[in-house]
């Protein structure tokens, strides 16, 4: 899988990867991560990639020329898709995770102070994600969740100490409690169903945690799948 | 605002800190963050944090020793309150966010791997916080979320050039579209309202737009704000 991330900011992206497993995953070559910075490819001589909103207003708005030249200039692979990071967008989930680790090669387009100008958007029609109701300074931290979550459903990029099967969302309901050494800790114990090695007991306990912390904690979820 | 974040992985927050707003912020001494890692706290002689869960089951879980020590290693100020990253939290929104920038100062635990001990919870009692529907490596991403969300809250963090005033969700709508220059872009043209300097229909135009945005992208927030 190919990320190309257009951003004003690219440390943002690369100082990430840096670290954990998404640095094994670039090392094993399961992903690759190329960022474009749109400044350089803007025609003004400072460099300019913002300027102020028509109409009036606070912050600054991105230019169209610098951000739609650079993205006219990511080589685009056969099976490619185009995310625009805003808060806009669809809210992103488990299952859109699912749906882009399909894909050959994400472009992802991250903004930054006020917005995109909305021609951005009308030219290069993207999909636009958010990862949640809230705003952030810019779209590179919504962008590195995406390379996160994408990269973690494909195959070689999570090893043996992980796994994607078992974690919440994957079956559309969150994980059961999860209990490691020692078996007693400040007085607080281990269920004793873990403990007897018993599958059959121990499949059915989590289970239905499973159900009892989705039913507490997130009636929607559950709504939906039991439905 | 003082964020403590403790994370097996504080370079994954640190390298982000070097950069953009959030740099800004902490040479201002607006905020601070502070990472503290629970291997540090470990008792065990090979720095373990992790062990198999009891059960069986695939993945890592974070022991309860080094990561409730090391909790309790934070000096708390007297208005401070506790966050767990995980995908079991309650949603993460905007409104939670200027609820958290009234903290002096916010303890963020990140997981990493399969998750935490369970004891983990029933001890601290952290409010349990998620990004999104979706499964990342660790809680550095979602921290580092609630990190620049809540600081631009604060007063002193965003400069002239941006303003949380205006952006999605303050007032419970998407924002309207942006333009700038120029005006005229491969033939996409800026709407003729925002040229003529008359604020009482750009502030029409604008709110039109945000209402008609809402309620087509996302019907949920139309909903709520309509009742």
């Amino acid at each position: 899988m190919r990320f190309d991330v257009l951003t004003l900011f690219p440390e943002l992206i690369r100082s990430h990867l840096d670290f954990s497993i998404m640095r094994r995953a670039t090392e094993e070559g399961v992903i690759s991560v190329n960022t474009i910075n749109p400044r350089d490819y803007t025609l003004d001589k400072h460099k300019k990639v913002d300027d102020t909103p028509y109409g009036g207003g606070a912050g600054m708005v991105l230019m169209p020329q610098p951000y739609i030249d650079a993205y006219e200039a990511v080589e685009k692979k056969e099976h490619s898709i185009t995310l625009m990071m805003t808060p806009q967008g669809e809210p992103f989930t488990d299952k859109i995770s699912n749906e882009l680790a399909s894909y050959e090669q994400i472009v992802i387009l991250c903004g930054h102070y006020e917005g995109f100008d909305e021609r951005i958007r009308e030219i290069i029609k993207p999909r636009e994600i958010s990862i949640g109701d809230f705003v952030l300074t810019g779209g590179e931290l919504p962008a590195l969740c995406i390379i996160d979550s994408v990269s973690r459903k494909i195959e070689g990029t999570l090893g043996k100490i992980e796994s994607a099967h078992d974690d919440s969302f994957s079956d559309g309901l969150l994980e059961y409690p999860q209990y490691t050494k020692p078996r007693n800790f400040r007085g607080y114990e281990v269920p004793e169903v873990l403990l007897n090695g018993n599958h059959k007991l121990i499949d059915e306990y989590r289970m239905e945690q499973k159900i009892a912390r989705t039913k507490s904690k997130r009636p929607d979820l559950w709504k939906k799948f039991s439905k």
